[in-house]
Formats: structure tokens, sequence, C-alpha cells
């Protein structure tokens, strides 16, 4: 998903969200693509769960995304009382799973019973993240 | 817009956003309706001023809104570099915008010279939710 926002030279993030063990959603990150603010890979996952499970609460669902969170989509994540939360790099400039900001910390008394794992393919994640903005900066 | 909301039984929460003196976007919010746990007014207002101009980043635009935006409005009026945001009633629970968190000042390095004024029709505004969570306790 990552790699398929960098073919449309967007930030390469991507998302998928899992229920009970199934995939349901899936999107990369397209604000410029989508003219839409809130087009993150999070944010489009959450829109297709909604949809899918006819809900707006996603309740027993893990949200998988190579960077960390926004405050945006981190809110997001909390008003959608997602159970779990598995990202990779940390972003030190806006993450607010911990990077930069806590929100679920902030908000623990909209939803108290998040789990959140962080680091995971962390690496290869933040370099992706790291070579398109180099890319972009030589191209300006 | 928060009447239309409430006649939907959903919070009531309205919106609009103009451009350069023209209104090109309003929605209520409805996340229930829409079964959208990101569907806020401020976000479908977002969405479809960002259709209407063709961009992602909706500058010399105004968002007028009747609550005190959440964390994921907050930061996503700083993504879409919004140049100044009205509101209603303050939000001392959820508010990001000075009230509970202030995302404007915690993310300054996003977006530096986004105006906010607050406290527009805030005890007509607050009373409309006030009356709208006394009948839903009483539903219960």
């Amino acid at each position: 998903m990552a790699d398929l926002a960098l073919q449309y030279d967007e930030i390469p993030v991507g998302a998928i969200l899992v229920y009970k063990n199934t995939l349901i959603a899936e999107a990369h990150n397209q604000p410029i693509k989508l003219n839409d603010p809130t087009a993150h890979a999070e944010m489009l996952c959450l829109r297709q769960a909604g949809k899918f499970l006819k809900n707006y609460r996603l309740n027993q669902t893990t949200l998988y995304v190579t960077l960390e969170p926004c405050a945006m989509c981190a809110t997001a994540i909390m008003h959608a009382r997602i159970s779990r939360v598995v990202f990779g790099a940390t972003d030190p400039k806006a993450g607010a799973m911990g990077g930069y900001l806590s929100i679920p910390e902030k908000l623990s008394h909209l939803h108290k019973n998040i789990d959140i794992t962080s680091g995971i393919y962390a690496q290869e994640n933040s370099e992706k993240l790291k070579s398109y903005f180099i890319q972009k900066r030589q191209k300006k």
C-alpha cells in the first residue's frame, strides 16, 4: 500500500484494517490525488471498514499502518474504538501515538483499552519515507 | 446544519466553509447515519471544499462550526491550511482548539498563521448540545 502511494507521488504510507482475522479495508495515503486533506491511509481504511461493518464503531478490529498515525488519524482511531493499532516507523515531528504527542493518553476518557504496538518493520518504513523526501527536495 | 443533525438523531454540530466570501461547503455531524467514524461536520466540509477547489490545501478559507473542533478535526484543519476558524461553544472534554488540548499550538510547525475566534453564539450552541444529551440519557 505504501509503495502504491509512491507510484502516485504521494507520501508513502499504507494501512490495512483487520476484523476478527479478516482483511476488510486497505488504503494508501492520497490527499493530493483525491483533493482531500483528510485522505490519509488510516482515515480511508476507517471509512471503508465503517461501510463494511455498517457501523461507525469498529470494535474488535486491528489497524496496521506503516507510519505512526498523526493526531487526526489517532483521534479518529479513538472515536472508532479500534481495539489495536500496529505501526511501523515512529514520527517524532507529528506522530500522535507517543512519538510527538500521545492522543490515546490525552483522550483515554473516550476509549480506555486500546492496544498499541510500534516499531514493526520500522527501519524499512522509515527509509521509504526518507528517500521519498530526499527525492522531493532534489526535484525542487 | 446543527438542527439538521438533530433531526437525524446525531450530536447537533454543524459547519460551513467559506472561500473568499463564497459559501463552498456545508455539513452536519453524521457518523451514525453514514457508518463513518470520521464524519464530523468539519471533516465533511473539508472534503467538500477540497473537491470544489480541486486542491487538498484550502488556503484563504474560513471554517465556521458550532462546537470547538476535536483533535481529529483540528489536525485536519491544520493539514488543510485553513486560514481562519470561528467556533461557537467550547468543549472542555475533547475540544482541541484551546478547550481541552491545543492542536494549533502543538502543530504550529505545520501551519503557523491560523486565526481562531471562539465563543460566537456559544450559549445557544452549548444549550442545543446539552439538551440533546439530557434527552439521550432519558431515553436509556
